[in-house]
């Protein structure tokens, strides 16, 4: 099927950077986007869908969450970091069964698709979960196995799941017609030990060829990094390098502690900085160093973290945090210019998926692409699309979110999941997790 | 009229705190709430209005807005903070007509009523066009004739407008059944001097019996507050204590750079800082000491500031960002406690406006109330209602404002205004202001 886009705001991408065209036609020819321009192509649509007063952008790319914790929303709200997890995140982890996952995913997705998310990366149990509740909705989802051993004394014991996290690569990586990919995954340094991640590092470095990429959080308080130094001699990006887990691309959440110097380790090996700023900013862990990050031209992304420590899943709140709190803290207002914080949101969000079919609005992309309904009062006058984009927009103005050309969401409508159903499913787990 | 909501979850104010009543009743006679509980009052009432799903919470209060300035949204997004006031502000505030501050206005009074604000404070020009406009709206607005004095060597001239202020408190401070009224205004220290503020301070101080009111900017940049200590050998704070001007209750805006000492002027007369957390951060303003303000028991509201640099009027916004952008700066996760932040958007924010007859839901207080739709995926689960307002709200999520009894808002309709005629007036006003 053939479909145009007439009369919309396009957010398109040429010569490396965004172009606005503030009145135009966009085709999507089954699931790629065939023309970008501000004429009617010559060329015969089967449909043709006004889109007068809404402005196309690319799908945003959520580079860094744990789906199913939508489930401990608000959870232990008004404890300090280490007794959130341990008293009040922990137990109810420990309680989720693989009813709980799914109505955690579904939940997870009804507020992804709602608020222009096309693709995520999701870094959490039971990812057959998320498999099958994506045959059916349609998303790209970067998932994972994740590798992890509480026991730093004993090797190989529970959590670490080194065969499953290969096996599932085997088995999954680039199906749903690639909009699946599996990513490898260490949780962190504090949450498993040499000899794990060493083994692991070996037994992965041979699916670099297949395109095989790395997830793992990274120096996100400050505790987390000099403890690894006290432990290890060494920062954790120092400690990931020498372990080998960087020999493959790897993205790495909040970086909030990062030196100079790892960014350096992150230059060598092409590591993703993911930003994390709500996340960073409600848990106290501090502000990562993106300005310096940039500077050194790493391709940084932008990452909500799970739905408990956020408290939701929004990348528009991500994109405003983004643009806004470095310039707070650093006293420079013209520090993260609005394009380069919508490039995190997609550009580099695709880039770290290691999808270079998408992340931006041009010819031979797949056609993943977002509205923006422009007939809201706090969305006039918009004189520049990007700063309107990420200082006044609301993920509730999104209106269409298209991923690979087929409409999932749209005017408050799921097309591929059945929102009753979700948010039943979920109260259902509450009743389990919670008893209320 | 008496009407009743019934299965509503409320945010009642019982003992000087929060209590949440799970699902309950509201009974609202005129302007006035008259009755809340769990059971069914055994009054009658003529209407009956069914709120499953929805939580009723008091009207938010947006402390420091210049309304307005949504025709300058996004102007100049991109230039530093000296270029930005008078390169892209300052020349279209020069432009500024009659006609441009009533759509401005109107513009600024859509973003208000459907993000949850039932009262105001303004600080702008041509306060009459916003009087005229509240007439129909019915919100509640504390407004300004603001004396300024651009030139600090010749006293009384251009922008000075001392006797249009006291003028503008005789006609009509108090109208509009008290919904109106009017403050007098200090713009900032910067931009008066001495001669002319100690004067207003004499002119304005008898008022103080008749409930008068004043709002200031204050120490909102380093370079403000230091170029003020350069002048008069003393910090703005210590400079508005010496003109006389915390003689009467004081709103100061911003107070990013205040010293303890400032503080404790402030302690000592009253003043109530207001936290503008948006616009401190996009601008590169800073952190304003908000832990220590609210520790030494100041009474701290919040504002947006202007759309211009904001870029929109949403105090949930402001709310979610007062409630982690100080935890992030601090790197503690538990300093601002989602219930002092929801009081900083309510009860702190009636008693700075000097309206004790509102801010909080309890029996005998205004019917200001609002409605948060909890039917959206990222409001499940809501265990808590505050860290639910907080951290996962969204303005959107905003289902109805009601003010003094009457129903300014609902579901997406404006009951007061024209919505149409409101975005035609702002289109007709950025023609005439930016040729396009």
């Amino acid at each position: 099927m053939k479909l145009l886009f007439k009369n919309a705001g396009i957010l398109a991408w040429k010569d490396d950077r965004f172009d606005y065209i503030p009145e135009g036609f966009l085709g999507v020819d089954g699931d790629t986007i065939d023309y970008i321009g501000a004429d009617r192509p010559q060329a015969p649509y089967d449909l043709v869908k006004d889109m007068r007063g809404r402005l196309l952008i690319p799908g945003i790319i959520n580079c860094h969450c744990h789906a199913a914790m939508t489930l401990l929303r608000g959870v232990g709200s008004d404890l300090p970091l280490d007794r959130w997890l341990f008293e009040a995140v922990f137990p109810v982890e420990d309680r989720m069964k693989t009813a709980d996952f799914i109505a955690g995913n579904e939940l997870a997705v009804l507020e992804l698709l709602a608020s222009g998310v096309t693709a995520f990366s999701d870094m959490y149990m039971e990812p057959k979960t998320l498999i099958e509740l994506n045959e059916q909705v349609g998303m790209k989802v970067n998932l994972t196995r994740v590798v992890q051993a509480f026991d730093p004394s004993e090797p190989p014991k529970k959590n670490v799941r080194v065969p499953e996290s290969l096996q599932l690569f085997d088995e999954y990586h680039g199906c749903q017609n690639g909009r699946l990919r599996v990513d490898f995954a260490v949780h962190a340094e504090y949450t498993t030990n040499d000899a794990v991640t060493r083994y692991y590092a070996d037994k992965i470095r041979p699916y670099r060829e297949k395109g095989a990429r790395v997830q793992v959080h990274l120096s996100e308080t400050r505790k987390e990094h000099e403890a690894c130094i006290q432990r290890h001699g060494m920062t954790p990006a120092a400690w990931f390098e020498a372990m080998g887990i960087f020999d493959l691309p790897t993205a790495a959440a909040h970086c909030v502690w990062c030196t100079p110097e790892d960014l350096n380790i992150f230059k060598a090996h092409g590591v993703y900085p993911i930003h994390n700023p709500t996340s960073n900013l409600k848990l106290g862990s501090g502000f990562a160093p993106v300005p310096e990050m940039l500077e050194m031209g790493l391709t940084v992304a932008l990452g909500t973290d799970g739905a408990a420590s956020n408290n939701n899943l929004n990348m528009f709140e991500e994109m405003h945090l983004a643009a806004i709190a470095m310039n707070g803290y650093r006293l420079d207002p013209v520090l993260m210019p609005p394009p380069t914080v919508l490039r995190m949101a997609t550009v580099n969000g695709a880039a770290l998926q290691g999808r270079d079919d998408t992340g931006c609005l041009a010819v031979g992309k797949k056609a993943d692409i977002v509205a923006v309904d422009m007939d809201r009062p706090h969305l006039y006058p918009a004189f520049e699309p990007l700063p309107m984009l990420t200082y006044s927009a609301q993920a509730s103005d999104v209106c269409m979110t298209m991923v690979d050309g087929r409409i999932l969401y749209e005017n408050g409508e799921y097309l591929t999941i059945d929102r009753d159903k979700a948010l039943y499913d979920a109260k259902q787990a509450v009743k389990r997790l919670y008893g209320r």
